[in-house]
């Protein structure tokens, strides 16, 4: 059986997102994860915003485990990586890594669940979104 | 005539403000602004939320022109100001300030327009406000 | 045996804060959570600057594992709190929460390294430092 | 004459960018702008750290004059623009856009300060970043 590799959308460090030890604030790299499941979600055909409007579902997290392991710095190129570990009937759990050059820099697992957007409550993930993820893996 | 002294909120500097360069990035004295003017409506007796409830009112920043003096730093205990200095119908010209013990690092001049929460249309600022603004000067 | 309550540190939800979706955007949290730790050491008696400046030692965040279980907005006024669950020779292991009007609204286990800020190494923690936490305890 | 374009820098806005009134925060424009300036260099043949380590020059903001036209939104893909339009010897003025599909949406007047990262004194731009700012005007 072949594997895909994990989705991964490429990141640079301004400024903005480094702190006065010199490396990346380790709440950014919350914001490099989220930025990469937005694309993600694009790549698969299913923008947030069509996510939205087609089905009334979003996303909200949940949980996040994350292991810092090595700081970022100034202008590094990054990748963050998008990779589902876990689906239930309404919520996914992914695998997510910052890595520079291939080096791990950050590793999490994060879990959001799918909501109504009306209701705000738990609601099964879209087939069509499902079926998108499953042709990847 | 007696004039009140500016409204004065004091902020700590911790390292989600702060980048690289060792120093405060320069967008978050935006925000340190923005919280002064905040808690200066709350000081007035009209909190933002009340404004938006009472009176359908919210304030959108159309125009900012500041200059950054000197640095702020890790660790700095700052003030941050806000003083009206020209208002129209449906629209406040604030005169705002960081500074660290009384020294001025950035001074701002932030001009809000008035809008009607629903159109999103300037709307005039309302009298209670303009009053309780009146009564500090 | 009298336990002491967890240090606590008071917060207001500004629009920085916030995102599109209408509450507190999920990596700010994480800035609560280093405001509060950061008030809690200076309230200890040993600011991030004087455990810099007097042992060479610096805090590094190494690992987070952080629920969110109901969202904080616009104008909240919330406590994030700090508490020592685990301490080895060179590391940290707080609880840490936030809440409103006692609601737990986040909830994590934050993992710090004190590290020699030269060598950069895990470095033992200042027996003073540690002395004044097991008297809050 | 022919007079060149502007130099162009695509961006994406994330919930990171947004806040509770559902457009993008205020301060959050500083952040596009800036990373636009560091591309605009790194495009130019002289990245900052380049930059930092040939010359010893680093560049700090001593003025903003911005002002908010339009509101952008979730999921909007924006362009920011840099063009200089006045340069003294260790000055620079940039003129730089937010703009969604050709429609500004907020237009700022940016100085930087050229200075000398050591004695953090103002410092003669480097004669070769000069060179590369007037080949592409």
């Amino acid at each position: 059986m072949i594997r895909a590799q994990p989705f991964r959308h490429p990141l640079t460090v301004y400024y903005e997102d480094t702190d006065a030890a010199g490396v990346v604030y380790y709440a950014n790299y919350l914001k490099f994860m989220e930025r990469a499941r937005t694309e993600w979600l694009a790549a698969l055909g299913w923008p947030l915003a069509q996510v939205e409007r087609e089905f009334s579902r979003v996303f909200v997290v949940t949980h996040v485990d994350i292991a810092f392991l090595h700081p970022a710095r100034l202008n590094d190129r990054l990748d963050a990586t998008v990779e589902v570990v876990d689906r239930g009937a309404s919520r996914l759990v992914l695998a997510q890594e910052i890595s520079r050059a291939d080096r791990p820099l950050t590793r999490a697992r994060v879990t959001l669940a799918c909501l109504d957007r009306d209701r705000w409550r738990p609601a099964r993930l879209p087939a069509p979104l499902v079926a998108a993820m499953e042709n990847t893996q």
